[in-house]
């Protein structure tokens, strides 16, 4: 048996870093773009705010006019009136005040805002209580965003303030990364659609394409089922040339056996240059992992056990899918800190995935490791996430800290 | 002016988990089911596996032929053959076995597999290097699932593994909570459309609309955007209820002007019993939220600054659909611990949600407070999440550990 060139898992994202490439930019409404990167800087074309506004409910004023005003001597004001909501302000003098409300527009020249809480209200002047500092309760033209500056870095990915940032500018379309589109392939000769209503005996129905379908379009793409392939190397080849064609990123889910698995690293060869880049990752579950680089495209091989199937895209193919739309690494990744209730046992020199259920012991996060085979879809449907046991050790002991990515 | 009464963050969930219920159930195909929430306990209706799988590549065998056997004294066995993927297996008697690939049948009356490598194949005969005991190398029927047993229970969140769970016994169709449908109002004489080019002194842009559409599609809603309010009570009054009509959950992003802010309340006591739930929250920024219960659909009333009003939406308004998904409240929440450079200042008796920005410092996470108004969105999009200051403490400093809640 041909020796597998193990790779570990930090030498495998920096593969598809150095291999693949941001999909061609296109340009979408702000409807269509939360969640997808912009490939371009993003420059205000205006101030924001538009105009000085208060930030609280109460009367314009020069400030200088209430300089030593307080509870037993208030500065009075005479009142010219109100600011509307949505109007231009009318241009105050000194010895002036206009009511504004949280939002309004400041008259021009009157440079703060008193709360209308130390104000009081006699006939056309207003008694103010307090004094106030230049720029207080003001919010300054510009002091959002200035006009020529960078709103958005290239490179930002849109969550909902950065929307509402682009919005607050006037900004309907934006150019970002093209969504990518996936295909899927399952293959293995005891595989059938999973809607069979009946399977015969040797036959199982194929969970991991609907699964990973699910994972994809959580990751942002658009997915293509390419169906079931037979453990057939022409009709492998041909339906895997086909179907890369139209998509930026093939997924085969592997039977696991050596034979389908000889297929899919034969296909993947001959599917472009320069060819499979992994024959194996040093993480359990989930070695048998095939990644090729087929003419630009990347063609991830999948193990057929469905745990490790779900584990590796969720790790690698997800990585992938950021990488061509251009979202840019996490710095850390967020996890739930519990106390391991059992020990773990792990083989140094590889990364152990453990399942684990999370549960509360006196308000405190306990994980306990659920074991079973890689074959068993139940036992990660019953674990909340992940503990990663780093290659260097050799097992995690109870009673130990550890750090629960949770599945989500 | 009136007295807020103010309510606490842990009392506002537990008003939103009393007041509202999950929506009416809807069965939907496999392909829509993702992220959705089960409403009925699903019973397995077959065995899973369907028959006794072989894990690996080798020889189907009577662990009993195999006992004693080892590297200098093989067991000998006369081959019947192949088991073909897919296929039922043929039966073999003791004395015989029967080449198996991983995820292949076992032959019905062999209960072990030998692995490839511990075997050597001499003529018809296979010579057997290594003992196996019974179950070795085999996934039995029924291990994963047993026909009649619970596959999930009533209220479990459909992810990837749970899909491909169904998918394995055949299920095509789920029963799942309703979808809410979620109206947005923005209110305020100030706003504008953001498509609006061209903004006049005193107008702004509504910047709310687009960012919450996307928190509330993240979370699984429909949204219906019902545009713009102008500070004028009976609109106010006739626009909500008529899109509270249609909708599950109204949302109102109110103009933060006490004026406004008057509107809401009242609109919100008239669009039906009970009525206000909560006139205040003691989160900062955020504390002008209001929620009410209208003939059991749930209204929310955001404060008009943007970081405050996604802040609250992240927070309860995502809450509320949860509730209203059946999505069940997670136990805990993951979190990157980063180490806080500089000092900040809270009021006891608050809960501060401060913007966050993380860097890598010598690899380990260094937590970077954002100060700003909450009318700036800016600092929200410069914040990577944020770290919660609880009620009862006075501040954070420099140099503490802190927990960060990603903005995603």
């Amino acid at each position: 048996m041909k020796l597998i060139r193990v790779k570990d898992l930090h030498t495998v994202l920096q593969l598809i870093e150095d291999n693949f490439s941001p999909l061609p930019a296109e340009k979408v409404s702000l409807e269509q773009a939360g969640g997808r990167t912009v490939s371009e800087t993003v420059i205000a074309r205006e101030d924001v705010p538009g105009f000085n506004r208060s930030t609280v409910d109460g009367y314009a004023v020069f400030a200088g006019d209430t300089f030593g005003a307080g509870e037993s001597l208030p500065a009075v004001l005479d009142c010219t009136g109100e600011v509307l909501m949505g109007q231009a302000a009318p241009e105050i003098e000194p010895g002036q005040c206009c009511q504004v409300h949280t939002g309004g527009m400041l008259p021009p020249g009157a440079d703060a805002v008193v709360m209308v809480e130390n104000t009081e209200v006699l006939g056309s002047q207003v008694h103010i209580y307090r004094q106030v500092a230049p720029g207080e309760n003001v919010i300054h033209r510009g002091e959002d965003l200035q006009k020529g500056s960078p709103v958005l870095q290239a490179g930002t990915r849109l969550r909902a303030p950065e929307l509402g940032l682009l919005a607050s500018l006037g900004i309907t379309e934006v150019t970002v990364y093209r969504r990518p589109v996936v295909g899927l392939l399952s293959s293995g000769d005891e595989l059938v659609p999973y809607h069979t209503a009946k399977v015969s005996p040797g036959q199982i129905r194929d969970s991991n394409g609907i699964a990973i379908n699910y994972l994809a379009r959580q990751a942002g793409a658009v997915v293509i089922n390419g169906g079931i392939l037979p453990d057939d190397f022409s009709q492998f080849l041909s339906r895997s040339q086909k179907l890369l064609a139209e998509v930026d990123f093939l997924v085969l889910s592997g039977g696991s056996s050596v034979g389908t698995r000889d297929f899919t690293a034969q296909t993947m060869q001959e599917l472009g240059r320069p060819g499979l880049l992994v024959e194996g990752i040093a993480i359990q579950p989930g070695k048998p992992t095939l990644l090729a680089n087929c003419r630009g495209k990347p063609v991830l091989g999948l193990p057929g056990h469905p745990v490790s199937a779900l584990n590796i895209f969720a790790q690698f193919g997800v990585a992938v899918l950021n990488r061509l739309s251009g979202i840019p690494g996490k710095l850390f990744t967020p996890t739930v800190r519990a106390v391991l209730n059992r020990n773990i046992p792990s083989r140094s020199g590889r990364t152990d995935y453990v399942r684990v259920r999370l549960s509360s012991v006196n308000g405190h996060p306990e994980a306990s490791p659920i074991f079973g085979r890689s074959g068993m879809l139940r036992t990660l449907a019953q674990a909340d996430g992940i503990v990663i046991v780093p290659a260097e050790k050799e097992g995690l002991s109870a009673g130990e800290p550890v750090e629960v990515i949770l599945w989500d």
